[in-house]
């Protein structure tokens, strides 16, 4: 290094990882966009770099090891900091080259490769946007799907194709493949309005070249009438001043203060959003108390309910076919979150593996909603009317995925009653087939779905978004348990006797493993748990956090129907496993083209046991969706979630100042 | 009448209720103070006044018949508005004397009973105000309680006693009687967290007497630490600037117009709010389409879970023995509401028949909670990224009612997408029992609840809020569809065949009679319709609005309890009725000692006809509530509800200006 440019150039890589290092402010740290270059650079520089293709598919973290995160934020908590190194920072890759997968594990401070292995299984890791963008692209210049367009009558300029997935069934040999479909914009915005329907494209993605094609039939172009989606109403007509000053929130790194909250708030291109090591304050110790170690969202799958040719693949795994990150949107200000909101900027590694900057991708507010936080008016104090309260001001944290059609507003809401509410909002515009059907004949059965204009008919189909929600209440070592509300009858020689006949009393069952963590619910009333079987309050109550559900919802496709097989998990809205480093994607980290080999109800066949254990909570927020005309352009908003709430975690209602 | 004086009075007299008359903004609108004073003067000076013990326990106005009510407002809508007579003013009026109920009828505009008539069946009308703060001082000055207190080491000026309704357990003779129990304050505003255990003391009402009174057994006062309620954390640390200019909403009388809705807002003592004509502007035909004719809380069932001998009778019917209008709560500003919230006054009746203002009682304001009314973002039109959307701004009424320890947050949302979301929010204190246990085992059976402090065990009960939701689905002939999803198996000898095995379809059942619009939400899944048999949308579905049903949630009483008994229809979550005018009251009319006699269950028993019918649909919010410590001194809010979405009612989503 006598060379000073040579040395300067060293310097100028070198230290941003260095500083990356020492400004680390908690070791689930996302990546740097220093770092994803970093990671690039040294296998770009290894001997993957020679092979031909090499492309990026997943760089994250490689997470380290829970009790070393522990360890470490257990000794920032203490009085007197002891200083602990925090762990290694690792990075885990997914690249392809040369046709194969590579799964290699990087260790940043020595600038080096520490494991290469060739994974030989089904599935493939998620699609890179370059290989998405150049796939939509092939038809434009193929001359079959040309002359089919001109055949129509229609101009290719106007025409755009969207790659879709094409799952898995039963084939005893997959290829990386896509299924492209095109749609004709004839001057909309709205592209999915009006399908070119009966053309099948296939798209090896290793070669990028059409392997397949035939146009099978023609259906009349939707009209383009009325498919604008893209509304000014509020913005003439509204002014909106939203200015909350709760407690407020710091954010130092990475980590989120707020009101009795502490947690870890990092972004990938998978998960999206994850929140980290959340603990909540608890006003007697004055410690903060852990309640979730990891939560983010793990797998989506949303299959189609139309079995025809065009149709029948369309099951979509969105997080591991895509990545949730991956598929993060810009969010607009006074129309994704309050204009006042806080707005970050997420980091991903591009298909090229260099870093890609995601401006705006979540967005931190505290919300009033005008909703009430608690209240009482006591009039049985003599001369007195005693009247009090506190409205609710929660914090938010939300991203907005949009994955072609569909847009998922994706929520964390903390509460100051110790309460965290996780909410799915579902909008964007449904995926149309066009059809001869002008008029509805009233019936639903033979059209797979709901015409929703003139020769488009929105098509059934369902989404559930699965979390993994790794709860660590007040430790590490936690049971799930079902306390079911049972009738009991009053005996007839109860003594004294009582004029009523029944009650209804809690049965509490703690499942011993993990057959017994699955829950379909609204079968039957219970409220669920996870508790600390090692920690009761003060006055002997077990401690734990309540799982408060939302709309009950799980799978209606036959358990033998492929997509089912590959996500064999949404037959039950609830499963709680031992946890497992490695178990964190429920269809399975290689969900393209996957075979239903991994995932979570693979994992839980295992039957571990889950008492007394360190678990992990898996819930599905779910909707059947059987599309009606309102949701046309665009759908409106629907709702759904679920909610962490303390369930004699504390003393007592934490919003209280203790004596 | 020569004398000046007297024409004066006269006139200062007949006035106001020409005035009111003449002013009258709707069939529906509640009764004026003026016309409760009229209500009164009119019995008071009839021959009931000579009776003994004249008291008034409802005073409403006396529905008009929907058709008048109909046709009236069809002429107002008129481009040359028609000059209808609105229906006749008249009043009912339910008031005890001389022992007996009376039901009348009054005419307002002749100032003159209609008709008079004893009721003799089972059940007493609601307790009056003063009936109940009367009974609850009776004990302050009786001498076996005052012995009691002694005895207990208490000083009686610390004491409040509540009185309780008493429901009915078979007695074949009853009386209008209340079960008075009474509380140590000590010092605290928290009237409910130091019960006086042991004491069973019966008021009958009538005579307003003591005429039962046994000191059973001993349990110790719970402490009185931590249980003031009262916070002013948020006070004290935060600012909330919350002035949201949305579409922004005029009330002429009774009369709300908001965005693309109208309806029709009143408030008595029974109800509390109620939700009339709520009709909403078609984007197409610029016309005002009916959605729901009335909505309001019909009634609410809290039974606890305690069969012994002070507790086991705790089963509240809120709405028919207190009313939740008569226990509306004087809102307060930036807890309750946003500050700017607009703040309505409601008059009632009191037990002397004259006019009782409630102050602020009903907030309106338009809702912004940073939420997400509808986005996408198109990144498939090519070299552009179109990104849209709105910020979600709704219309909130509320009230608040406050029964005893408990408050309800009852909330009716207005949404541009055309959904009417119903909210309930339950907060305040719990009921408490106390109890010689310091500790808990860890096991629940036993308690019939949970220790939330020392020595206070709040008891195990349900929340049953059921709500009258008359809808006219564009027009009052409407049935109810059960749309199901069910699994169908693709046959392999599909042709072309499908790789695929199975798909969900959608199955509608159009509810014939009453015994096939009953609903266990969550047993199937199945989308609940309100359609409109007679109209289509222009492509040919079915107009029809869905109910979005919240938690599952039935009764586990047995059948044959007697609380279930009177409560009948809290075993199914849905019921469709035919409409009746005068079925109102789920539990019935008389629901204090009633005998489940009368109410929604009964009636169903009918089993009319109920396909292209006036139909009534019947929700129920509910809660099975096992407390926890987090419950004590003061529950935060937990939240559920419904909402009526549009479905096929209109072209397309209502939120765009249309074509």
């Amino acid at each position: 290094m006598n060379n000073p440019l040579l040395l300067a150039l060293a310097l100028a890589f070198a230290l941003p990882f260095f500083s990356s290092l020492l400004s680390l402010s908690h070791p689930l740290d996302p990546l740097t966009p220093n770092e994803i270059n970093q990671i690039q650079h040294i296998i770009q520089n290894s001997n993957l770099g020679s092979l031909p293709n090499l492309t990026f598919h997943f760089v994250d973290i490689a997470e380290p090891d829970k009790s070393d995160v522990i360890r470490w934020l257990d000794s920032k908590s203490q009085p007197k900091p002891t200083k602990i190194k925090p762990p290694a920072r690792q990075a885990k890759a997914v690249v392809r080259a040369g046709g194969k997968t590579y799964e290699l594990v990087l260790d940043l401070a020595t600038n080096s490769i520490v494991s290469n292995h060739v994974y030989t299984g089904h599935g493939y890791p998620p699609l890179s946007f370059m290989e998405l963008f150049q796939a939509s692209k092939l038809p434009l210049k193929y001359s079959k799907f040309i002359d089919s367009i001109v055949s129509r009558g229609l101009n290719i300029s106007e025409v755009s194709c969207i790659p879709m997935t094409a799952g898995w069934y039963g084939e005893t040999v997959t290829t990386r493949i896509l299924r492209v479909n095109c749609f004709y914009r004839g001057g909309s915005v709205n592209v999915f309005a009006r399908p070119i329907e009966g053309i099948n494209l296939l798209v090896d993605v290793d070669t990028m070249r059409i392997t397949s094609y035939s146009d099978r039939f023609r259906a009349p172009l939707p009209k383009s009438e009325g498919t604008d989606f893209r509304s000014k109403k509020f913005a003439e007509n509204s002014i909106i001043t939203y200015n909350i000053s709760g407690p407020g929130f710091k954010i130092d790194g990475h980590n989120v203060r707020w009101a009795n909250w502490e947690f870890h708030l990092s972004f990938d291109a998978r998960a999206g959003v994850t929140i980290s090591t959340a603990s909540v304050l608890d006003p007697v110790t004055k410690n903060f108390r852990m309640v979730l170690y990891r939560g983010h969202v793990s797998e989506t799958f949303v299959p189609y309910m139309d079995p025809t040719t065009e149709w029948y693949y369309r099951t979509f795994m969105d997080i591991g076919e895509f990545g949730f990150g991956r598929s993060a949107d810009t969010l607009q200000p006074a129309i994704d979150c309050p204009a006042s909101a806080l707005f970050l900027d997420g980091y991903v590694a591009g298909g090229d593996g260099k870093a890609q900057k995601m401006a705006n991708v979540i967005c931190v507010f505290e919300r009033y909603s005008g909703d009430v936080g608690m209240r009482h008016t006591e009039i049985n104090v003599p001369g007195r009317v005693i009247r009090s309260g506190e409205p609710e001001i929660s914090l938010v944290v939300r991203m907005v995925a949009t994955v072609g059609n569909y847009d998922y507003i994706l929520d964390w809401e903390f509460k100051q009653s110790g309460s965290i509410k996780v909410g799915v909002d579902l909008t964007g515009i449904l995926e149309m087939k066009a059809t001869e059907q002008i008029y509805s004949d009233g019936k639903t059965g033979n059209t797979y779905g709901t015409l929703v204009t003139e020769n488009a008919v929105a098509v059934n189909h369902d989404h559930f978004l699965t979390y993994y929600l790794d709860l660590d209440v007040d430790g590490n070592r936690n049971s799930f348990v079902k306390a079911k509300l049972q009738t009991a009858r009053v005996p007839p020689s109860a003594n004294p006797p009582s004029p009523r006949r029944s009650y209804w009393t809690v049965v509490k069952e703690t499942a011993k493993t993990e057959s017994q963590g699955r829950v379909r619910v609204g079968a039957e009333p219970a409220e669920l748990l996870v508790v600390n079987p090692n920690k009761r309050t003060r006055l002997g109550n077990q401690i734990g956090y309540r799982l408060i559900t939302g709309q009950p919802v799980s799978s209606l496709l036959s358990d033998y129907d492929y997509p089912q097989i590959r996500a064999g998990y949404t037959k039950y809205q609830v499963w709680v496993t031992a946890y497992n480093k490695s178990e964190r994607w429920a269809g399975g980290f290689y969900a393209d083209r996957s075979r239903g080999e991994d995932g979570l109800s693979i994992w839980a066949w295992k039957n571990r046991a889950i008492e007394n254990r360190d678990i992990v909570v898996w819930y599905t927020v779910g909707l059947h969706h059987n599309p009606c005309q309102e949701d046309f352009p665009i759908m409106s908003t629907i709702h759904d979630g679920f909610e962490l709430r303390p369930a004699n975690f504390f003393e007592r209602n934490p919003m209280f100042k203790q004596d």
